[in-house]
């Protein structure tokens, strides 16, 4: 018997992305949007479209889009999620969901299934936000909730504005903006993922099928003090923001204990950060999640004395309660639950997605997850045995064979 | 009466200067060693060393050396300091004492002195060690205290290595190593310095003299953590090296405050450095000094928990008690007591400078400090008014010419 084709293709594209973007060796991957390593998932995104035939649109937000079938005779059902990372980042969070959308659409056509309604298949721009600070940048630009002048200032570590490196990446940035018809063209967005966190290890099963995100926001804390020479200022005449930072880190977690929210600290700007220079100014990042906004808004009460300014805002996004419901009723197959028992795992999750921003835009929408050993994610640590990320292929496959087919006109 | 050749010498100095490295407005200087600004800065020296016909040598470590008379005929007398900055560093710290170099050679021409032996002014390779991380990499170089292999492997920010920016700069550096010829001509060596910290406003004198250089030392702390999502990771499941961080912060500051000590950590660096990582890792740079060295070692016996590892370390340095009181009883002029009345304040510093390098390796040592109203030091805030800097040259053109005639033979 031949390998199926969903097999093979899953195999065959992890092997081309594994060795673009690596930090270093052990360090993970950085794949950092509009950038040259970029450029290259970008293309091998366009060679995977052209290979099977696909039509390759780019919006006007620069996300990508391989349609099979004519996206504009109806709304067509989309399926995919991105292809960067965060800095030190692991191989799963956002390639599993483009490699898995190529794969599904090979065991589709193997499987004969003939779509009533067009199928896309989605690379989204800068999901991670790691370069430009703003996260799900090109499914936010494409919805319009990210405005285009904004999102054309934002600058990144070296100072480079995102205008700069769009005309670098050889784009105009003069397009950046809402495309309401990218946008028309998807009837229902399926997005799968691997877990970030142990749910699916927990539950016994290698996929679930996601039913919210948790609310979530970024924030920015200046920490203001006075530079002097470490080696000739008295204690008691310092104003040393190193200290305030530790007071700060130290209460952000309390805040997080009290108030049953997830609050961190992960990134850190000193100046001028010489090793005998008490510092002028550090600057700290806070991030807050929780399951409701009550838990998220009593953390940052309690911060208030701070002056957190806020940098993003998500509310909570529920996905589509009927479509959850349909396709874990519709699941099925190698260590999955039997088809219609309903025992598929319903999971929340503490992480931004594309699917949450298209679903607040109100398009039905779903997520899967594909169970990860360690929990682990944004680190090299991330992983997913092979078997549950094709369990995940397969459940894919199953999702989009079911919309693409279901009131067939 | 036309202007003293000093205050002409002086202010065209320092506006020739000003523009040099400026790091963004009222951000102060960034003059990193090595670099293209430092490169400006070398010619400028070595303009003004041809303009006033002295014979400009560089060492292998790189120093520059600028001779009035045959500097082989016997040791000579060397002022001077350096012309690199810490990150948003003060317009004084270091030009000072060069600019102040040339402007007393010529003033010593101006009153006709005839020296008995020649005069060097020195400017110092990489003093503050803001780009390699080793202060006084010059003269700690030239005198053997710094290793060459170990100098040409020190790793900036971007991880070139010294012998890439050595080669970067049209330098070899095969050549890096001591320089006993160099080290030989430096009969004795008197430094001019912005003071960092308030001792001569407390003493309302615009001039003192240096007494030691407090013991001080720099260590590397290591905190590990987990890299992991910060959306999706459980408080009770994180190894988040940034609480570490928080808890390390504070000891330090309470551990300086026991032992009598100057501990301070001003440099951080975070690994991701991500809004919505965990960090896997933070490294900590802990400088801490002290009048006397149990000071400095009960500190760091109180911190061993955190294993640090030492990067640099320099015992006490007492400058030459005879040339200090020497230099002392010369002084006179302009807002200083009497000649001779020997209440020219002695001062001890916590930063280290190449005159307690020299000072180390036997070299009579003397230091002139210039008042300072806001204490401050590496920052902008950094000053001294124009009177003081013209007393501070004042003091050194008088103590060059006591020591380039003394004994003459």
């Amino acid at each position: 018997m031949s390998t199926p084709a969903g097999v093979t293709t899953f195999r065959r594209a992890w092997d081309d992305l594994a060795p673009v973007g690596r930090d270093g060796c052990g360090a993970g991957y950085r794949r950092f949007a509009w950038t040259r390593t970029d450029h290259t998932l970008r293309q091998w995104f366009a060679g995977e479209a052209a290979a099977r035939g696909l039509d390759l649109v780019v919006d006007r937000a620069g996300n990508q889009w391989a349609w099979w079938g004519d996206p504009d005779a109806r709304p067509g059902v989309v399926t995919g999620s991105h292809l960067d990372s965060v800095p030190g980042g692991g191989a799963f969070d956002g390639p599993l969901g483009v490699v898995s959308a190529f794969a599904a659409l090979d065991v589709l056509r193997e499987r004969g299934v003939r779509p009533a309604r067009p199928l896309g298949l989605a690379c989204f721009a800068d999901e991670e936000g790691a370069r430009f600070g703003v996260a799900c940048a090109g499914s936010r630009l494409l919805t319009g909730v990210l405005d285009a002048d904004r999102a054309r200032a934002l600058r990144d570590a070296d100072g480079t504005t995102l205008a700069d490196a769009l005309r670098t990446a050889g784009r105009d940035p003069s397009t950046l903006g809402p495309d309401r018809e990218a946008l028309a063209r998807v009837g229902a967005f399926v997005e799968l993922h691997v877990e970030q966190g142990r749910g699916l290890v927990h539950a016994g099963v290698p996929v679930g099928v996601g039913r919210m995100v948790w609310p979530h926001g970024r924030w920015r804390v200046d920490l203001r003090g006075e530079a002097n020479h470490a080696g000739t200022t008295p204690l008691a005449d310092r104003h040393d923001p190193m200290l305030d930072l530790a007071a700060f880190v130290r209460q952000v977690r309390d805040v997080a204990v009290a108030a049953g929210a997830l609050a961190t600290v992960g990134k850190v700007r000193v100046e001028p950060n010489g090793v005998n220079a008490i510092p002028s100014q550090v600057t700290a990042w806070l991030d807050v999640r929780a399951e409701d906004e009550r838990r998220v808004r009593e953390a940052l009460t309690a911060l208030a004395a701070w002056a957190p300014v806020e940098e993003s805002w998500t509310p909570v996004t529920w996905f589509d309660a009927d479509l959850a419901d349909e396709v874990a009723s519709t699941l099925g197959g190698p260590g999955l639950p039997a088809r219609g028992t309903g025992r598929v795992p319903l999971l929340g999750t503490g992480a931004g997605h594309d699917a949450g921003i298209l679903a607040a835009a109100g398009v039905p929408t779903a997520m899967l997850f594909v169970r990860n050993p360690t929990g682990v994610s944004h680190a090299p640590a991330e992983s997913a045995d092979e078997a549950d990320c094709l369990a995940g292929v397969d459940a894919l496959a199953t999702t989009l064979a079911h919309l693409l087919t279901r009131d067939a006109t």
